[in-house]
């Protein structure tokens, strides 16, 4: 009723005299999004914010990158794209700030302890060198101009293709990443200047990933394990591993996890990543029975060395070192392997803009080194079949 | 350990070849601290969002209008960022949509339902709203030049006042409001064109002030009843009220709120405030008892009205009613009274940004409207005062 009389209001618009920027505008749309946190009606019923800013990082890589396949510079305008979108959703790492004392000598000699904010050290260790692989990665991309290979537009396949040899091969590599494009060789393969400069990008590439991957597993580990992850925890380990691996745990002698994991004759990332989430799920249980904290630090691990032999010998302690030993040597094995139930649960619960950031920021150029790398060997892989097939030719002539 | 290897980035930072614009960093520096929720180490434990928002216009306010205590225009620079920063803060109401179904028509003549986003219906109708009033308001401000009156500075008191009669009378005002500068009158008084002027000013002042309260009342009734308070309420409405008044309000004859309010001959603005703080939690306490809902809307109070005589004598749904109109009374004897517990409370949980931004930015414009007031009221009591000591100089003679 006390609204009537002020609806007359509602169509006038007060006159904005200043000129609107565009780049300012987008960016109060950009951060009007994130402050909205994917509830569009303003009630704030959505995600928190940490999660909101993971999500819009991973949701603009798919934007950018997600119908990139192809070693070629990314197009100028997803280039500016990205730069002017990410330094939005970074910014907000520039303003977090931790206290710490310092001791200040006053001119008398005396020394006084002073509370000092910085910038939180996590970023400042994190976030440069994650935007330095990120630099680096796009070198490598703006590097892949005028190539000596190319690839197959969609269509037009067969015309290009050198010979009915390499076309059956390729013809396979196509079935299994069918939206991947077919790089194509010259007749007479690559030069050698050629395969010197792609391994040279595809060892850069991998050792970017290696990076990527080691701050994003080191960020994971320091969030912290959502209340919803224990709960749902299995009662027992053993149910959950069921009883052939439990058995092979449970063994009085040394235990070996790669003599386990060779047992299991693993095939597939699919079932890696089930038996991942199973031992991480059980380590955590026999933990908790074991009455031992959610997460090690450094110094644990130095008590756990130095306490008694009673305690070690514990069966739930025994357990739960074997499934952190035999999870270390899956992810050894398979190390492309996606994120456990317990890292996807992490993200999803975690409140910390920073870590959010640097997480999501991670995993995306952990994911564009890998693609980058697995592109080189696809052309690694042409090239090698287009010289298979002529050494055939020349053994047969 | 896996970090150590990164840490040679760290002084490292990516040169931008971008031309800083300070506008642009300025936003991003408001929008960042927004979304780090007041929590400046970013780990998510500040307020939510909706709070923020509310706090930051709250604060705002304060900065840009705190230390204004004279009828004036706004310094230039403080105007700017006034207009600045609640442009940015408002910006995010700009992007809260509610979908509704529309009804479609087909070529063919086929109606179909489809459902559009559109922005919400509140923000359509009070932003707008509350806009036009604050420009009204700076437009006040902005009148008073080259005015008839002026303000004594501190310390040059005693040489500006005119006689010692109406010293007397500026003292007194200033002990009761020591930090409001005083305002002085040409010994004459003031022109009739100047009064005529400072009363339209005022009435003016004073419609907006009402607007501004209609408006943040009915945006605070729509705010959820946050179910902390409800846990806090009292067990009983008798003993929260005191035996005194409970048993004026539970009289079996037809009860007047006005007749209890003259008894309890309420002094000061604090005494009624608490009185309004008891009878609000009374009031939801006999309702929580007779069962009925937290917050009426228009169709409950139709419900009421055509509900059987049965329902309506229920003991708690009659203090409830009772405690309704005098809590209603004693508002309208206290028109400029504060927030109750109640309204603090719904302002601290609320979580709707929407309602956030309203609720704030009517506050801070009641609060501008009811200062501008009062500060006209201040020119005309000196002007009255003088005008009184001249009649009195004049009967003496």
């Amino acid at each position: 009723m006390e609204q009537q009389q002020f609806e007359f209001f509602a169509n006038e618009k007060l006159e904005d005299p200043e000129i609107v920027d565009p780049e300012l505008e987008l960016m109060k749309d950009r951060f009007a999004k994130l402050l909205l946190g994917e509830d569009m009606s303003g009630g704030g019923k959505g995600v928190n914010t940490a999660v909101t800013i993971s999500n819009s990082i991973t949701n603009l890589y798919a934007t950018v990158f997600g119908h990139n396949h192809k070693l070629e510079p990314l197009p100028k305008e997803k280039k500016a794209m990205w730069r002017r979108e990410m330094d939005c959703l970074l910014s907000v790492c520039d303003y977090m700030v931790e206290t710490q004392s310092s001791l200040q000598v006053l001119q008398d000699g005396t020394p006084i302890e002073v509370m000092m904010t910085q910038t939180r050290s996590d970023i400042c260790v994190n976030l440069p060198a994650l935007q330095k692989l990120e630099a680096m990665l796009i070198e490598i991309l703006d590097n892949f101009q005028d190539t000596e290979f190319w690839y197959e537009e969609q269509g037009s396949r067969s015309s290009k293709s050198v010979s009915s040899g390499s076309f059956t091969r390729i013809e396979l590599r196509k079935e299994e990443k069918w939206w991947v494009p077919v790089p194509c060789v010259p007749p007479g393969g690559l030069s050698e200047e050629s395969r010197k400069n792609l391994r040279h990008k595809r060892d850069c590439a991998n050792q970017i990933h290696k990076a990527a991957m080691s701050i994003n597993s080191s960020i994971l580990s320091e969030m912290e394990i959502p209340d919803s992850y224990m709960t749902t925890l299995p009662k027992s380990g053993r149910s959950s591993l069921g009883d052939s691996i439990y058995k092979q745990m449970y063994v009085p002698e040394n235990f070996s996890p790669d003599y386990l994991l060779d047992c299991l004759n693993i095939t597939s990332e699919h079932e890696a990543l089930e038996l991942a989430d199973k031992v991480e799920a059980s380590m955590y249980t026999w933990r908790r029975k074991a009455g031992l904290g959610h997460s090690k630090s450094s110094w644990d691990l130095v008590k756990d060395f130095m306490s008694e032999t009673d305690n070690r010998s514990d069966k739930n302690t025994v357990l739960a070192e074997r499934a952190e030993s035999l999870l270390f040597c899956l992810k050894q094995r398979f190390p492309k392997l996606s994120q456990t139930s317990l890292d996807i649960c992490k993200i999803q619960c975690n409140q910390d803009m920073g870590k959010a950031a640097l997480e999501s920021y991670s995993r995306i150029l952990e994911g564009l080194a890998f693609n980058i790398v697995s592109w080189i060997e696809d052309v690694f892989s042409t090239d090698r079949s287009i010289n298979h097939e002529t050494t055939n030719i020349n053994k047969s002539n």
